[in-house]
């Protein structure tokens, strides 16, 4: 037996007892938590500059450490998360349908706890807050087994909340660390069927690929983003401009942002220049097709790669289309699924490209920057779905559970 | 490339056009489905008969070959199954939520078909044409690979089909057969993500384990049913009775029959005598505990193995539980998540029961038999999932499906 069964075993307890926890403790637990891990903001701080001078040793890159990084702004504000998440409706006991049937029989489907969840995470530390509070909520125990690069900062911040459970008189096991010393203890987790019940990747691709084909754990796949805007022959095209840029440049390291750019030949010969000129200007690399190439000499030829890449910085994809079965039909080939964008005046454009494309969100004359769990209203969100079952788009709390057919009779046989 | 290669890629073109297929069209369809499966019974009954014919050959049991076996009579009722189907509403294109965002985008989850959808079943070549019709009403293609000894039977059917979707003018690559020939075309299906959305085996525990085991796509595990009845202190005795009888012997061979009976000591000297009796006078086999082997020499006595059989037989596991826990916690190590009844007076204890036991469906006064499509009143089942993860108990067509946001601004960025 391994150290995560085990640790497994522990969650599946503190699990039962979470099952039948009302609401009002859950709440009561949550601010515990969030009020500990304000009180250990120094603590956690100091915890993090071990990890991040480790990184910075094995010469980590800048950008890598500032997701690390933790100050106590940063303390202050997964802290107050936790709260946020505290003042969110309860989705456990939620009567998701009910009828009497023909019989008599009651049947309701009543939304109950997912059981234990296992969270494999790269990078950001705040994770292991937002992960931890979101579960504990919906009534889970969750196993979080973050990066080793994190290892002090998850540590301290699991132990807070792990003692603020039991000031509150909550089982502590509903919130463990897996230590991350060993990649053995990810595939652990991943292979814990029958004691974890779903696990959920967060982080880049090449995770998610490996927990994808290791796991025999339901895996709910998130995040990678290959989004596109799709700029139609009825495009209003000073919105298409500005939907374009802000999708690209307003925060390129996120699974919303826009990755890829296509054009409907009709508008190309004016809008092409327009778009190549105002990313330029907001120090974006182009990689396009033939006309985009022709409209500057700073665009960079694009290959297929380039098409199936999620850059995740200031770069963009370009090609003109000639049709839009063309642009769905590309879209098909290269996105993952994520969010693609449509720029058109036309309803029936709208229609067709909304059914064509097969993604976990479309957005109509809007930014691809607006597939998000707060933007949506969930109150917190847990990652990004990119597949199709369970979960799709945005998860929040109601996502993190299943629900239970209860049938009441009085004596019914077949 | 392998040929289940090409077949999923045929089937995700089909999905695309079926994606966009209005209801009135889907469901003129299934209607020359209908028609044509029976005018092709004599070809049906033919083709299965050579099916059987080898079957026997290999000295095959008759309770399978029974399952095998196709008359008039099963043709002409799976048939007007495909009927019944059509006549159940669409899910496709169901606003699951929507609401007006604070910023103004008009934000909208609308239920969309899933894609492709691959079938890996066993026995009864009655699934073929169920499944096809759930999935083509769900508006997903299917890849349906059936038992090699149906071959013929499942090859005919799929036959016929696929020449009404043609007749009907719909894509005849909808509904597709899986050569069974070799082993390999199931692990190709299992493994064929990115080209497959959602892969559901049907049949056997060995079955579906090896799929949980084997599969990158995404599954749905369904209906290994170890269910158990719990008679409660509380209870009444002439119900209990009725319904562990009902539970036990209505239908030995399906997943929703009871496997075990746990019976609260306080109730054991009366109760346990009377439904060994009972039970023995139906033919049923008990493999007990010591209280049960005390009551008669015919009880077997029970191993931890029984208590974790499906025996799908005349078999049933039984122990006498100290209390409420002690019932609970023999469910959670030996139970397989579909079904538990409880028989009980008591508002309390039928709520701590409900919340402590972690199953796909709980009965209360009322027979585990009841957990059934149809007897939910869904109109068509697919199957019954065991797992937690999009769908749990019996699955319909809503369950055959997934959901997209649509988010529709006028120049929204962020």
């Amino acid at each position: 037996m391994t150290i995560v069964h085990d640790l497994a075993l522990q969650a599946r307890q503190a699990a039962i007892v979470l099952a039948g926890t009302p609401t009002a403790a859950k709440n009561a637990a949550l601010h515990a938590i969030a009020d500990d891990l304000l009180g250990a903001t120094t603590r956690i701080v100091a915890a993090n500059a071990t990890d991040v001078e480790v990184a910075r040793g094995a010469g980590t890159g800048e950008h890598v450490i500032d997701r690390l990084l933790l100050d106590a702004d940063r303390v202050s504000a997964f802290a107050e998360g936790v709260r946020d998440i505290a003042a969110l409706p309860d989705p456990v006991g939620e009567v998701v349908r009910g009828s009497i049937l023909a019989n008599g029989l009651r049947m309701e489907q009543i939304r109950v706890p997912m059981g234990v969840i296992g969270m494999i995470y790269e990078g950001r530390p705040n994770v292991t807050a937002d992960a931890a509070a979101i579960c504990l909520k919906a009534g889970s125990a969750v196993l979080l087994r973050g990066s080793s690069s994190a290892a002090a900062s998850n540590r301290t911040i699991v132990e807070v909340m792990r003692a603020a459970l039991v000031r509150s008189g909550l089982p502590e096991d509903a919130i463990i660390g897996v230590p991350a010393d060993d990649r053995s203890t990810a595939t652990d987790l991943m292979r814990a069927r029958g004691l974890v019940d779903l696990v959920i990747p967060r982080g880049g691709a090449g995770l998610i690929r490996a927990v994808v084909e290791e796991s025999t754990v339901p895996v709910i796949e998130t995040g990678t983003g290959n989004c596109h805007v799709y700029v139609d022959a009825d495009a209003d095209l000073d919105m298409a401009l500005s939907i374009v840029l802000n999708a690209k440049t307003h925060r390129t390291s996120v699974c919303n942002a826009a990755e890829s750019l296509l054009v409907h030949r009709d508008v190309a010969e004016v809008f092409v220049p327009r778009v190549v000129t105002a990313l330029q200007e907001a120090g974006v690399t182009i990689h396009g097709d033939a006309t985009f190439c022709a409209t500057d000499q700073a665009v960079v030829p694009a290959t297929d790669d380039d098409y199936a890449t999620e850059y995740l910085d200031l770069d963009i994809s370009a090609a003109v289309v000639d049709t839009l079965p063309a642009a769905i039909a590309h879209i098909r080939r290269f996105s993952s699924g994520h969010t693609e964008a449509i720029v058109t005046r036309s309803i029936d454009t709208a229609r067709r490209f909304t059914t064509g494309v097969d993604s976990a969100a479309v957005m109509i004359n809007a930014s691809t920057r607006f597939t998000d769990g707060a933007e949506f209203g969930f109150g917190a969100e847990i990652g990004i779905s990119t597949q199709k079952l369970h979960a799709r788009g945005p998860m929040g709390l109601t996502e993190m559970t299943t629900t239970t057919y209860v049938v009441t009779g009085d004596g019914h046989i077949r």
